[in-house]
Parts: C-alpha cells; structure tokens; sequence
C-alpha cells in the first residue's frame, strides 16, 4: 500500500467538544486527486453540533472544518482542471456516488451517500477529516476554484454559508433584478443572503428579533429595509410585498408572520434548523399557494457558479480571522452568536502545535 | 335599474347549517354575463364549513355550490365564447380584480379580491350565492367549457375537487410518466388525484389510515400500490421512492413519515387543510432539499385544461346523485365521510320547492 500522506490538525476527542493539536494521515494521493495545502477554514454551527456529539453521530477523533480555501501542491496525473499552485476550495462533502438520481441530475448534495468533508465516512471505509488541519486530499471534482481577486480569509465562509443561500436563491428564482427578498435572521447565512440579493439587484428586507441590528442590516450590508419580527404592525404593513424568503434562523420561532410577508406563491426556503418541529397551519400555504423548501448546502456546480459571481462581484464573508490556538474561544463565543458573522482559522498562519 | 333574474334555491339561514328553500335574485344580466340554468352542483367539505360557519365569515342566508354543471340560457351581447345551449361549469369563484400580481400572471385563484362563488362579495356589493340554486349569472372570464363526452352528474366535482389536484400537478411537474405520486387520503380530492396521476402515466401509491380503502384504491381506481400510513414497516420500505405527494387530509396527522416517503427534492403539495397546525422539523426537509407547498384549487386556465384533460381521458369523479331533498342527510353523511367520493345534487331533477 502506498504511504499516505502526514497531517496535523486540532480534534476534538469527546463530547466536550475541546479542540487539541492530533496528528494522522490522509490517504494516498490518487491520479485523480488534488493536495491541497490549507490556508483558511471559516468554523461553522455544524462544526460545533459535531463536535460536541450533538447530532449523536461523531466518529471521535474529529477534525472539523469544511469552509476550506487553500492552494494546490500536488494534483495526481488524471487531474485536468488544476495546477501546482492554484487558489482552490473545498465545501461540506468531498465525494458522492455519481450515479443515484440526485447525483446524474447534478444536485450530488442530496445523494444518500454523500461523503461530508468531516466526521463522514469514505467510499475506502476511512473517516473524513476537515480542514483545521494543514493539508487536505480531495477528488478533482468535488475541489473548487477560488477567485483570486477576493480575500481568501473572506471566501472560505463562501463554501459552506455562501452555497447554502446562493443555491436555493437560483433555483427559486430569488435571484432576479426587482424581486423583493426577504432575510430572517442576520448571522452567518443570513449576512450572505443579504450580499448575493443586493448584487441579483434585489429589494432586501431583513427580518430579525433584535432591534439593535438594524444599523448594521442597512448601512453595513447594504439591506433596503429592515423589520422587527415581533413588532406586529411592522410586519403587517409589509404582508404580501415578499417575492420569497430566506429563514436563516436556527432557534424556534412562529413560521405564519413570515409566510404571511409573502406574495402569493411565494418561496420561502428553510436553511436554518431549530431542534423543535415548525408549526406550520396548512391554512397559511393553501389560501396563497405558498411554498416552503429545505435547503441543504448545494451541489458542486452550484457552489462554482457561486465563486464566480462572488469573484465577479466582489462579495465575501464579514469575517474575523483567529489562529488555531484560539479555536476554543472562537467555538464558545459562536455558541453565543457573538460574531461579525463569521470565523475564520488562520491556518496556515497557526503554529498547530505538537500533537498530544 | 334593470330587473334581475329571479332564482330559487336552498339556503342555510344560521349556525345549524340546515338548507331549506330560499327565492333570491341573482343580478340583471349584463353585457358580457352568462345566464346559466344549473344542471348538477357537487358537495364540498367548504360548503359545510361555510355553511355552519365554522370559519367565521357566514354571510347568511348562504345558498352554497361551487362546483357547477349546467346549461348555457342567455348570454349578453359581449359573449364571444359561449352561446345558448353550452354545457358550461362554474368553480370556485367568479370573478377577480384581473389587475393583481397573480392575476397578470394567470393565477387568479389568488387574487387577495377573488369574488368567491357563495358566500363571497362581488365588485358590486352584492353577496353572492352559489349552485344549490335553479339559475346563475356569471361573467364570461369565469365560465368554463364542460366537455359533453362526460357524464355531466361526474363532471361537476371537476370544478373544485378535480382543479384543486390537478393544477398542483402541473406547477409542480407530477404530471411526467413514469415518475411515482404518492396520494395521501383517499376521498373527494384523493381519488380524483389518482385519476389524473393515472391518466399521465405515472405509478401511483394511495397512503392512507384505513387499511379497507386497499382494494377499493388498487382495483375500483387502478392505483399501483397501497400504503398503511400506520404500518411503519411498509412506510420504511417505500422510503426516498416518490417524486410527489398530495396530501388531501383534512385530519391532523404527522408529516415526517410522509416527506420520507420522498426522493431528494421530491414535492409535496398540500390541500387538505388539519385545524391544527402540521409540525414540520426543519432536518425533515433540509436534508433532502424537499419541497412543500400550499394549494388552493386553481386559476381559470388551468381549470379549463383539467377539463379538456378529462375530456379526452374520460375521466369524472366517482358519485352519489341525490335530489336537493336529501341535501341536509348528504351534508350530514359528508360530515361522517360516508360517501365514494362526492355527492352532486341533481338540481335540475328536484323539486326545489316553495320558497318558506
């Protein structure tokens, strides 16, 4: 068996969730695959349901991390698409079965095979390891080109937050000149949400439960307007003015206010994931012929589409970049929401530290 | 002011429902007005509802019946497509503002002004009374052509039953051969949803709680396959197989075994409309990017395609005709589910009687 190649990233070991320095291998570059020296991983509210076992589903020890920017240092002899050098990403899955349904139709986020970036399992029985570690070896397909125009600290939020808004956006249509969208929730996806309508050249509306970001929706991101979900006449005088909905939100919260800020037929996407069920009136969808879709990142052409418009447009993530040894910190404060909207590692700028 | 048109019909005068003879005018008939002598009025859940006013908005007296077949008597001088002697229908509604965001689009089902055949306002003021009456007059843009190939008694539960799974249908692409349609409940709207789903092509698998609905879904109505909702053996193993659902329960009832039923991006269509609301986990739509959506029967074109459609398929709605006499046991046997699949009233065969 050829060697693997070494890695060193931080992993956490138990429910606790505590990141610390962990040595292993990644396998074998094969001739269809890319090594990719990490340079950014942004840390996303899925790292940290995994880490801690929230999910039930942690295969410890786990390297989180799937907002992954870095540069290629090595492509196998079957690979086309990159060179030595090139500016990539890597997102949420690293492979996919490519001949179920969903696969053949291009939307290989939905296979029920998917192999997720971390804490999944590999079609070789291996578990994946994400990208708080220094280096990554990933299939040519599932690898993406980063624009080098934009920050690259910037663009790693984009693989995972960024696909997630940009891809329900364009397959409902919530990406046309005029259309009025609809934000709720102004964090990490919903923040991008707001980018991508404002450069579609769409009326944006944010819908948050804090009053106190309303500044910040307007004048930083650029938002039209900007409503109190609970502030009741707000909402009312804006019923029925919504081409769809964007709902970012991640904690329990009524579904009939949003949906009734709807037009007829209109499209709200669920991206955000509560733990208790939505409460749903069939009442609030029959009477307009409402839709309600789930949304799960985004496939990989999807997620290229959307490097090239962030290029195009100049958009990345508002994040704040730490090193790795800050990882702890930067876990628990985004337990506590409390990020301009997103974090970044510094990965290749960390001293990862000697393994335990 | 011109004379109207004199009409007798049956009408609920409060809160118990009870239809008794009832002599009202409908309005002179105008330029591009359709007179129409009533042949057939089916009975729908709303009826009910409006009748008893269990939604709160009873205009009494209430003549119900939306879901007319009759013959054209007179037509004003603006008329262009009908003509005295037409078998023509008549839905859900009569008119629209014809000016909205839904109606330029064609939806006019939607329109936030829609006159509603009974128990509605009209432009004009006027409370409007629906089909359980001998005579109507109704605006050309909202009259129908009735197909003569079908039994006219089986065509009427078209207008509103029939529309109300059809149209979704088409929005949503559940019209393709060979795709799978799951149909949950299999009453008024449920059988006609296997009927169309049969007519292009596609396998069809009733879902439903009572297990003595299987031979009658799989041989009267040529259905492919039987689910017991219950049977959670027989759920799992249909799981991820359907590309649509329509779900016509009007009874509170669990929808993740439903949405598992699914592919990926599988649709699920909602028309029967629990009093409580549906509790929707978010990961029950995230995960496979699913779709849900409200539906409220549909625009004029679309109803005049369903038509065509069973036209040329044959295809009416399975009936028990009764005189306007029985209306008041009908209404209580519908109350109780007692019926395969809908009551039409044979107004034109009953004696309407003495107004009291």
């Amino acid at each position: 068996m050829e060697k693997g190649t070494p890695a060193l990233g931080w992993a956490a070991r138990d429910e606790s969730g505590l990141l610390s320095p962990y040595s292993f291998s990644r396998r074998a570059r094969k001739d269809e695959d890319v090594t990719i020296k990490v340079l950014f991983c942004g840390i996303c509210h899925t790292d940290l349901h995994i880490a801690k076992n929230e999910w039930g589903n942690a295969l410890y020890p786990i390297v989180p991390g799937h907002e992954i920017v870095g540069v290629v240092t090595d492509v196998g002899p079957g690979v086309k698409s990159f060179k030595v050098g090139d500016t990539v990403g890597v997102g949420y899955f690293v492979d996919s079965c490519r001949s179920c349904g969903t696969c053949s139709k291009g939307y290989e986020n939905y296979c029920s095979t998917l192999v997720l970036t971390s804490n999944g399992v590999d079609y070789d029985g291996a578990t994946t390891q994400g990208g708080f570690s220094d280096v990554l070896v990933v299939n040519q397909d599932y690898v993406l080109r980063v624009p080098e125009s934009l920050s690259l600290a910037g663009a790693a939020p984009l693989l995972c937050a960024g696909v997630t808004v940009y891809s329900p956006m364009m397959q409902y249509g919530l990406n046309a000149p005029g259309k009025h969208l609809g934000v709720v929730g102004l964090g990490g996806l919903g923040h991008m949400a707001v980018k991508f309508g404002k450069a579609f050249g769409m009326t944006v509306t944010v819908i948050s439960s804090s009053p106190r970001k309303r500044e910040e929706a307007l004048e930083r991101l650029g938002a039209d307007a900007f409503l109190v979900s609970q502030d009741a006449e707000q909402m009312k005088a804006a019923a029925g003015t919504m081409d769809g909905i964007i709902d970012t939100v991640s904690a329990g919260h009524p579904l009939v206010p949003l949906l009734e800020l709807m037009k007829p037929m209109g499209q709200m996407v669920v991206v955000g994931a509560p733990s208790e069920p939505l409460a749903l009136p069939a009442y609030a969808i029959i009477g307009g012929g409402k839709r309600l879709a789930g949304n799960g990142v985004g496939s990989v052409r999807d997620c290229q589409a959307m490097l090239d418009f962030a290029g195009k447009h100049g958009i990345t993530a508002d994040v704040e970049v730490v090193k790795m040894d800050y990882v702890n910190t930067a876990v628990e404060r985004l337990e506590k929401n409390d990020v301009r909207y997103r974090f970044v590692i510094d990965v290749a700028g960390s001293q990862l530290g000697a393994a335990a």
